[in-house]
């Protein structure tokens, strides 16, 4: 037996069986049973050095391999049903390895009802995870083409703290690769907001709840996920929708965390949350009158939303600053134009 | 407008639009519809100086990723529909590389009638391609499970040309490096097999119809797509069915292509068949009552296949050559164990 073939072996292990799976991962694919209906699918890539830094705990890795998915179907408004797992890995590294992966992930997926398929596993200079999931949309799909001007903008959660927890990420590393992590890691930040920090990076939640109860009731005229950072995610909501997204200054729920570590690390909490990025929290646009309802479903989900702006005729993405508007189109990461981070 | 959104906009024009296509590439996840029944789904990764060649042509990689995800359908025995295609490159490179890669696999694609729906790109080090795919089993789907003893073991194709290939394509690769490229590439070797051997490794044909042919009629009691070694997906089929596959020495398909490759490079043909790897052939078995009717649906499909063996009572592969019997189980890549090649 070949150790890839033990590697499937340790993975039966993992995995709970019933339908609607027929086959799971051992065969050339694996084979489900599916209704009829509209599928919502979706990939992403994660690279060490540039998604994620070097070393990272491979459970965690997994699960936020399928979190940042799983955030692209709750941006549609879709109920995760199945994803494939692909590992590229350091063969040196040996079989615990990627089975770390593969349990995080499959862990993470139980939490929102995404069931590993199959996968595949390749030799690699250094990781790469590629998720690819689907699911079934609640109702009509949310797209990010549909605002209209006068609806109002919101967002869930506290974009700008995964941020935050990136940059704690990195000195502890920093800290680990020079043997000397210090205790309390970072003594002048309460510990609480370390840890919701680095929880923010590391173990994201996608936002699957509220993204199904907009697509049941299509309380959201429009929504995307923000990966890339508010300024840009919402430029590209605004273009899909040919209209302008105005944030107001005064309206953004920029945490206490995170104003926490802004004052300890001489930074701009307001930059961290239009630029930072790695939020996976739904930005989305709302009727006026479907406004109320909205907040009493995120209420009952015990998900934080805000209203943080309106929809006007135009296009890009402001920030309304008393009189001042500002451009934040780009603020975010361009993947392609220069190395991640 | 950042440099990923303008990936995108360039990617639509390649690509044809309408059902059951519902959103395509462009927004959070794709949306498609689907009548009711089994989903196969499949994914593979292949990384740069691992999986095949550094500085290998990006649209010729589209086309093979695209491809060895085909293969792994055509063992189910399933039509393809849809597929998500995940590209890490060195963003010095510029949109054109993911562009060609993204051509590619398109045009591979369509040729299965399987379509792009969406994907992902990062930032990497080196090139690294994920494909998701997913289709639609022809009838019962075909799995490594089933083989029975008396059963017929039989090969689409000429494995080991690949392997041939590989070696040609790595010689081009350092002629290339020290600016030296003779004409001929290689003056013992006839243009001819030259063409055909790259062919066979660079632009793999996934054996679909001969898999929904099998699938349909349920021609075979087990199927597997050989891309890691004859010997070692022998043996991973014999596991699965409970059952040794006897492989016979005088019913092997050696190409004369292959004979003269492995007599200019002073190789065994019969190591590159049994070991080489990479072919994307299907090896199947057959109850011998279905064998005319599955060489005649071959035949009229214009592919080649040869019965090369068959299954009796007990474990593992081996080749019965004269009175002799060699285990040849372990024959080919094992991934995890080292690095790949």
């Amino acid at each position: 037996m070949s150790s890839e073939d033990r590697f499937v072996e340790a993975l039966g292990a993992l995995l709970s069986d019933g339908p609607p799976l027929v086959l799971g991962p051992g065969d050339d694919a694996a084979i489900l049973a599916r209704e009829a209906g509209l599928l919502a699918a979706t990939t992403d890539m994660l690279v060490e050095g540039v998604d994620f830094l070097p070393g990272e705990d491979p459970e965690r890795l997994g699960r936020r391999a399928v979190a940042v998915n799983l955030s692209d179907l709750a941006a549609m408004g879709a109920r995760p049903e199945f994803f494939l797992l692909a590992i590229g890995f350091e063969s040196r590294r040996g079989p615990d390895y990627p089975l770390a992966v593969a349990r995080g992930a499959i862990a993470r997926g139980a939490d929102f009802g995404a069931r590993l398929a199959g996968g595949d596993l390749s030799d690699a200079p250094q990781t790469v995870i590629t998720v690819a999931l689907w699911g079934r949309p609640a109702g009509e799909p949310l797209r990010r083409k549909g605002a209209a001007p006068g609806d109002l903008v919101y967002v869930s959660g506290h974009p700008g703290e995964a941020a935050g927890g990136l940059r704690l990420a990195r000195r502890l590393e920093a800290f680990a690769e020079h043997g000397s992590l210090p205790t309390p890691h970072f003594p002048e930040l309460p510990l609480e907001a370390e840890r919701r920090l680095l929880a923010a990076y590391r173990d994201p939640a996608p936002r699957i709840g509220l993204g199904i109860a907009l697509a049941e009731e299509r309380l959201a005229s429009a929504a995307i996920d923000v990966s890339d950072g508010m300024g840009l995610d919402a430029a590209r909501l605004a273009r899909a929708s040919g209209v302008r997204v105005v944030f107001e200054r005064e309206l953004l729920p920029l945490s206490t965390t995170l104003r926490e570590l802004a004052a300890t690390e001489d930074l701009d909490p307001l930059a961290l949350f239009l630029s930072g990025g790695d939020d996976y929290e739904l930005l989305f646009t709302v009727p006026p009158a479907a406004a109320p309802r909205l907040e009493e479903r995120a209420s009952r989900l015990d998900v934080p939303v805000t209203r943080i702006g309106r929809v006007e005729e135009g296009s890009g993405a402001v920030l309304a600053d008393g009189g001042a508007r500002i451009d934040v189109s780009t603020l975010g990461h361009d993947h392609f134009a220069e190395a991640r981070r």
